[in-house]
């Protein structure tokens, strides 16, 4: 990255406050960065560095108190600006492979403009593939599923026939779309498995991580809706729906037909009964265990689930149920005591 | 799918009560179902919807009052009527693909009749894949490793060497059979790994979720018997034996040894202890842990594990431990209180 | 395998009671053993079964009586002295393959002496293969990876790019190194992803279980460090340091920045929460939820985690709550009985 003050400013729509054709290459700590660097602070904890700092320029908070001279250029979020600054910084140009010799295309599979299908991917019958986008080796692409413009599957990502994924997405390594729900009826002793004839659609700009599994729907679809982003590990049954914006991080297991709203938040190893309904921007800490709905909004911890607050004392006493029967003992044997001049 | 009402009822053993040769092609709900579809009616406080019902057929329960005029088929289980039906319904005629020329077969595998390998899918030295086996691009057997006639190995499913796999099996995309178990003696500072030199034994009818991973033994098998079920991110520690028709619902995690009798049923995200027993048709709540073995029969919740019931109870005083340290609390201030007037 | 009582001895440096040159051919267990096996006696309850003990020799503790006549090897740790000899008689000599020509090997790698790159295995431009390395069908190096000497990589191993792995390291099916940290900085609606640009470090002799997913760090490195054994289905997050020798069972999940020192042990199903650190020798038991940082040597055990001696008592306590509750109860009661006396 080679760019000016002002160019930065004008990418993060932030107000400059120093020389605009100061050109700046490298993205350091706010105690590392030297002349040629951007630095940012984000917590106002560390504007005791400040005074010393050496760097081209900082990204700091709006209302941001600064040495003189130290050029800065004040934006809302100094980490978003950051984020956005390296973004830039580190994207390479794309330049498309095309399809790979060793690359394996069906008959019938509609590729877009300006794709990458790597060596040893596999796009089956009828697959539509849009422009631009990356399959990467050992990727499977099922008959007639469909992938979105820019969107890039990395290696032996598998999905299933039918299954959609939206545009721009990015679907990390060893991640399964489309496999059958978990669906299976009584016939005495055996277990008569129920067609899953649904799909998965998976909407735009949403981003999963390492060895996800998303399981088709038994009718209709499972919907993961734009912008979701999950953490790796991450379990969806069967005709559940992720509403935009919602974060699930690892480990997290969501049973079939449960929904959630929009910018739903779910901890680390979380895992959700079916059935259930989690409102608009509700969270669930880590590890808890779900088997009502939510209400939108509310902050839920713990197995049974109940609001993070009560949780929070609650798990403090659990420590000290030893300490609590004794105390129980000591009351009883109390009254016994007690009882006794009363006799 | 295109049936007359007499061809429907024998699939099903059921008893119709309407015309022979009405012709059903569709399957639908019982508020959509027009005259050309089969719908089904499993839960009684549906009953309400019959007299407005336009379905060419609806599959109901033995004991079930219809309105006169309404097409039926009696049967015990409408739901698993649906299911067959829907299968019927949905099944595709098996057309065998052969040996796609992009796939890999090693010299010394024996290959049945009416396989289909996939391009990019691996056979190794001395594997014997049966008649009618489907393995799909990614795919990967092992050496010596045998899958059973009219078994599916979906994209990327790995089958270590020398693992064997049943009849009519569907193993879904990413899941790993016959990885080394977890086995190592501590050697000083290091932990030396011990040989795991057994295999993993797959009987007939069994369906694997995606992603699930089923360590080899030790020495001997680690088994998995005939029509068991499980759903995604299933592990399975070396040594381990899963009896008939048990159901491991998604991210159950169990360690090495532990044995499961027939039709056992853990929910999700349970884990259990190494080198113990669950019998017969014992079911364990979601997200429960198990440490000691867990007689036939018996339904076990929490962590750790108690009775189902009992953890009903206790799960809901949880959150009432605040509410009972201040009652302790007030019992100790009253019995200080009470004491004054007797010293 | 053949070897002599002798060459036993000297390849665990054990004290031989018998005969130097008698030849032992198989492994079995005490009972079953005959004059050609080696049998082992590591738990002293069993020495019950010496007498009886048919086998050519027994492995057994230095201090351990043996009937006369049976000719014995004394090692410090049987155990051990039986993995090492099934480690021998198990293993069989390396036949490099070179490399399939249905495997890709992109322009600008650089491959060792010796190796075997299966068929369909997949080799980055600029990666670089140690000598001896096996990458078995699925195998996915990533441009500018490097795999160390002796290091096998099982089929659908999927290492990104610029991701590294020491020597003799084994990594089982399915696993996924070097996938982006889950890294979003919020902007209104939407997450705004943060590059990850930094890398994963393996080192030497480390050996993890299938479907791991071993997350890059946002910058720098997330670190395995030699001697880390994991079980299947382990997820560590970005940034995070595993320490020397440490023990990962099945399905932990181990969040952002965490740092691990030497040998710890962590059960199966444990989540640990991001920035803590886990001192060197701390152990804790499965399922745990780890908020906090633990000093070293500690075991610790529970959601939320304390001691685990605390956690033996604790969890007893918690399915007597509904005794405790009735006790409170029946005191409260009892008060008020004994007040109306005072009245």
């Amino acid at each position: 990255m080679e760019a000016t003050l002002a160019q930065l400013a004008a990418l993060l729509g932030g107000k400059l406050e120093g020389p605009g054709d100061r050109v700046v290459s490298g993205i350091k700590g706010i105690e590392e960065a030297g002349a040629q660097d951007v630095a940012f602070l984000a917590n106002p904890k560390y504007a005791k560095a400040l005074p010393a700092c050496r760097a081209g320029v900082v990204l700091v908070r709006l209302e941001q108190k600064v040495p003189d001279g130290l050029a800065v250029i004040r934006v809302a979020d100094p980490y978003l600006a950051y984020a956005k600054i390296l973004t830039q910084a580190t994207a390479k140009p794309y330049v498309p492979l095309g399809v790979h010799e060793r690359a394996v295309v069906e008959p019938g599979a509609a590729l877009g403009r300006d794709v990458s299908v790597h060596a040893l991917a596999y796009v089956g019958e009828g697959a539509v593939i849009g422009d631009r986008v990356v399959l990467h080796s050992g990727v499977h692409v099922g008959a007639g599923a469909r992938v979105g413009d820019g969107t890039v599957l990395h290696p032996n990502v598998v999905l299933y026939h039918g299954c959609l994924v939206g545009k721009r997405c990015i679907i990390h390594a060893g991640t399964v779309i489309g496999s059958d729900g978990y669906g299976f009826v009584p016939d005495g002793e055996r277990h008569f498995k129920i067609p899953q004839i649904g799909i998965v659609q998976i909407d735009d700009d949403v981003e999963l991580g390492a060895n996800n599994t998303i399981d088709r729907a038994a009718t209709g679809r499972t919907w993961i809706q734009s912008g979701v982003k999950t953490d790796n590990m991450v379990h969806v049954a069967h005709n559940c729906v992720v509403g935009e914006h919602s974060l699930l991080v690892a480990q997290v297991g969501i049973s079939g037909s449960t929904k959630l709203g929009r910018k739903v938040v779910l901890g680390g190893q979380v895992g959700l009964s079916g059935h259930i309904t989690i409102g608009d921007g509700a969270m669930v800490g880590s590890q808890s265990g779900v088997a009502h709905s939510i209400e939108p909004g509310q902050i839920m911890s713990g197995t049974p689930a109940m609001p993070h607050k009560l949780w929070l004392r609650t798990s403090q006493l659990i420590r000290r149920l030893p300490e609590l029967f004794d105390r129980v003992k000591a009351l009883e044997s109390g009254r016994e005591g007690s009882r006794e001049p009363l006799s």
